[in-house]
């Protein structure tokens, strides 16, 4: 799908030019002609974007492939920025999509592409009626407006994550469990897709607030580097996020290593207080006893069976005495 | 709240100042004027930054919205600068609480934003008519004496987390516990919440005490360089703090384990003792023996009671002794 | 084995050529003259870099030896380049092999060394009769379409091992098996080893693509420079599956360690419920209770019998309840 | 404790000068004018450094507060150093204890403050009147063999450290120990002091090379290039010692962890072999067999005894068996 | 020992020179003087040193004091360069010895001075005779020649390391045996010690072929270039052998883990199939019995006594079902 406006200052908007007419309002140098196709099949973007545009056939090709990382190219007349969308793809918010806006700007131009329908872009779009601002001040104007809303959509994603991390910290020393682990290993990798898109993002970013761009207004500039300041922002929450699970997920080993450790004593303990008098009872349980007990007068047989008792109940209560002081239990 | 005061040398101090007189003061170029706004809504506030100082909106968006990490803008005719004061949160001294501090820092104005009282600013409102070292030389003075309280702020809490991490650091040999390990937890939380803090606050003062700014008299750079070397020092405190701690840390991990080890090896040596004689016990524990205990003559039988009973005391004593050769007891 | 051909504008392509005839081709200024050596002896190859194209000795010996990593060495009147093919040694896409790819880069002529077959090149040598691009843009454009198919050949390889990582990564939460262990390092290993090319690879792409050498036209630049961008993103690629390895790692540790926990909860529980009242039918197997048991009356010996079933029966159930309550079962 | 001395050429030393000839001895450009506060109070020290020496308030106040970095700061009329010198603290060699030496360097004098003695200063000290390389050539001579001096004593302290690891690294795999464990520790600890002292340190005297300090004479930079070699010496050797470290701590858990595997073998051997044999007498004990034991004729009650014997014999020999073909045994 | 030697083109070789004759030597500009000292006692070499060739006194005494870093001093018209050799200390080959080889590199001499003999300086003594290329292109050719051959020395003991740890990582998943960890720390320790020798040596050859020293010909630049680019290599192959030693450690722990879970599962089952069973034989060898199976019928008896022996069976092969089904065994 191709959508067009064109906003030259005294007129009303133009929308939905026909190709055909593109070259005309191209040539009209105080206006402002954004082209942006969704999900359009290549050979027909190609079309324009190297017939009509004229653009370099390396730089076309890069917008019309997906998955680049962020970056921007200065052809001279013309910037190619690629950023990148963030766009949560399950239900638990910790799968994270990344869709690609490729972009175009000119003197006078933007042109926009893109695979999936991107909310910053359907904003602008819904916006330019309404909103003078994104339209009054030019195509790089245009774009830092979009570029704010990409990146202020990053919030929520953010914002989910760090819930997400504070709620599985809370519980980790009051109620570790194994289906913790599947969790954190899903933020995790959560932190690393939004970690790989944020920093080039932020050079991208740095770039068009610093480098003398034909195509960017100098006073345009701090616009830039504002965005570029809350990517800086997003990054260290990103990086402080990630500590906290790192250490959240060493935390949980320890206490489960504890735990097992707790089982493990356990385990010695009982073994160790049962296995002797196990032995005891084994022992006078040998045939070899059956005269002996037989044996003895109704007095003696007493004595020893009270003596016996006295053994076996006195060996555990020595053992553990001797545990105690061992600190152990 | 807004809390005002005004300085013009050989004069007295005007405090309280009413908004509509901001504007007077702000064109006298000899004075000392101080905005200070505590917890004041965002539109009284932005009224005033935007509409009496000037500032460029996208600065006072900056300082009306809340964690940013501390950064030096330079916009010609004033800087804004974001600092960050710690506090304790909780009696332990263990929960960090960041309260950002946003100044505006111009040729005869200092403008302070924060949303909590922050001892620092108290401290330099209560000293404007007794010291005058705060008031005499200027706004970027004033600055100096803010910043430096508000750093030498951080030294108590650096402290009493220095205790804990020798506390801890003295038990993990002596007396490991389970408990301790939430504690090396939270500690390594704090460390983490100040070193990021105090890496770009460091950063903002040696651009204080190195750029050459406009509203900074090249003088008072030398003051800005002394707080940069105690952020510098504090720096490396951290990080010889947060080796310490990573090395108790690792330290406690292993001493769980050697412990760990101990308890399994005396579980081994507790089955290996009596699972043999246990078996002994069992071998003629068996109705077999009852016609052929029954069919031995009495002293054969004794002779026999006392060979098994030398078996069953034997068999441990040899075992142990094995044992001991392999250097495991 | 040698392969040369010679393009010159306006005439038939020249192939098979002679070697005594390289030094009249290589004086045409206009023409583009490429050598290609195939695990041809070192003694001939020599022979003829440095008799006839005269090429520094160093040079000469790191092309004729194996084992370089990617680099380029400006020599004035030609680049000495060494780039790396990776090819798969086994079926399981697992073990890589690395295949050195030198080149002489001059004016007019492109000299290619290599030990095995390398697709990129044959694919080159296949398309000069039918695709003009290749031999109507120079030598350093040549080259760029032999670097360009090099690189794109990293591609099937990556996607395998991305496969695989992917694999790997669904399995380890729910069918974690010792085997993935093996798999898992293979896949690292062969990470390491692709990383390890790229690295270098990339830098030699990115100062073809910025210095400003004598042989390589100014309006190539940009060629290499794609080839440099490529290469970044392979990079960020493999250091993401590297990331998603290492986490999928410590997840199947973590996995096998829960694992463990359970076993040896298991196991603790088995040995807490059975061996108190094994203890106890020793207790009542011992000889003593022989003339006891028949001294009782029938009624009394019932309800001693179905008292000590209880007690039987009721101390595992007490001892499960307890554990229930420490949150063990 | 004040002490001082002043040199000049062609008289005699001066020592013991009172506190109020120092400003005329300040004032002679040839001279050699050496003060040393040793734990003097501050108040005392700060009148002579403000008042007689005129140094900036932020440097005195550097100087009078303990724990700094090693640094040097420029205030044009003279340098501010801070050094470190290492002491040993406890008898075993593994507390290390750091002094601060402040230096002020001027053109014809060197302040040195200090709260503990220090063996270099000592040694300079008493060297003056003996060894005239300590005085003949300027303030930033006699500094340098000060540092030298400082410098050199760290090399007992790293010796006795090498050789406690080469100890512990000998050790572990022949004789690993739970007290070794505390050692290593103590060894990381002193190592992390050290290193945190060296690298500041080595950048001071880098600085004391290169820059164009006024006070420090261009031939002189040479030696304290050297002694930055020397600091580079140690730093390297203490990373050496610090990766041996590293790895014998490596080393010592996984013997730690091959024993408690052996000893889990062996409990799991032990287990395995007499629990079936345990089940079996137990089965032969059981009150049913009496009845059926007294009821066997003679010879096919011994059949069935040897019978029984051969299980009890023959089920561990198979188990056995079974154990060695897993190549457990 | 000191071995002497000077080349005059168009003179014979003078060799064996006394030492009151090196300054003659010295003052021929178009002379290659070489002095070799081997273990030679330290005043006698410094005599020479200091004495004939002036050299500074600290570059001296670096030259004889061992167990430096390699490092390159310019001191205007001589430089002072420090190598260092490999040697292997033990039979097994990871016993690493580095011997340190100074240089002295002037316009017409080269000073070598080492402890040990070094197999490269022997080469190029026998060389000189022999092979015009050692002697005929000054000191620097000289030097380059020798430092060549000393880099070449290192192969042998790189794929030494090599070829062990492609035999560990073989051994790793398929024999994996507690006296590899010791061979592995071994290997670990000598990669240590190597890259701690090649990184700054590759610095120092990097410092010679970029640095515009006085005594290095522009022309001979590009060999101490080609000694760097195998530096590289090596410290390319070095890390890379790190990695995958690094890795196979990693694996040898998670082999050796996974192993340990297996002798505890075996444990674990052993004790849950024989445990209830064992118990059950013990309920039924209760002397309260005795009368009870005494009192049973004939029929009654044998149907009770099978019954039991169904339970027996049935106990463990219920829960061998369980287990199979939480996919245990």
């Amino acid at each position: 799908m191709i959508r067009t406006f064109c906003f030259v200052p005294g007129e009303d908007l133009h929308t939905d030019i026909p190709v055909k007419e593109y070259s005309s309002y191209l040539n009209n140098p105080n206006g402002l002609f954004w082209v942006d196709f969704l999900n359009e099949p290549n050979p027909s973007a190609e079309a324009i974007l190297t017939g009509i545009f004229r653009f370099h056939p390396l730089a076309v090709d890069d917008a019309l492939q997906e998955t680049h990382t962020p970056k921007v190219d200065d052809w001279g007349d013309y910037l190619y920025i690629v950023f990148n969308a963030l766009a949560i793809n399950r239900e638990d918010g910790l799968d994270v999509n990344i869709n690609e806006l490729d972009v175009f700007l000119g003197h006078n131009f933007v042109v926009t592409h893109h695979d999936t329908p991107i909310p910053a872009i359907e904003k602008a779009w819904s916006s330019i009626n309404t909103d003078k601002r994104y339209i009054n001040h030019g195509p790089d104007h245009l774009l830092y407006k979009i570029i704010d809303d990409l990146v202020a959509d990053y919030w929520p994603l953010i914002e989910t994550l760090d819930g997400e991390i504070d709620w599985v910290e809370d519980q980790v020393f009051t109620n570790a469990k194994p289906e913790m682990l599947e969790r954190m290993f899903a933020l995790k990798r959560a932190l690393v897709a939004i970690r790989r898109i944020i920093t080039p993002q932020r050079e991208v970013l740095n770039r068009l607030a610093r480098d003398d761009f034909d195509v960017v207004d100098s006073k345009d500039r701090i616009f830039f580097r504002d965005i570029y300041d809350h990517l800086v922002r997003l990054h260290d929450l990103t990086e402080s996020m990630r500590d906290l699970l790192s250490g959240t997920m060493d935390a949980y080993l320890s206490v489960i290593n504890n735990r097992m450790n707790e089982v493990m004593k356990i385990l010695t303990i009982i073994t160790t207080l049962f296995m002797p008098i196990t032995f005891i009872t084994g022992f006078f349980g040998m045939n070899f006893f059956s005269p002996v007990a037989e044996g003895l007068g109704k007095w003696t047989g007493y004595a020893a069976f009270i003596a016996m008792l006295l053994v076996i109940a006195g060996t555990p209560a020595v053992m553990f005495t001797w545990m105690r002081r061992r600190t152990w239990v």
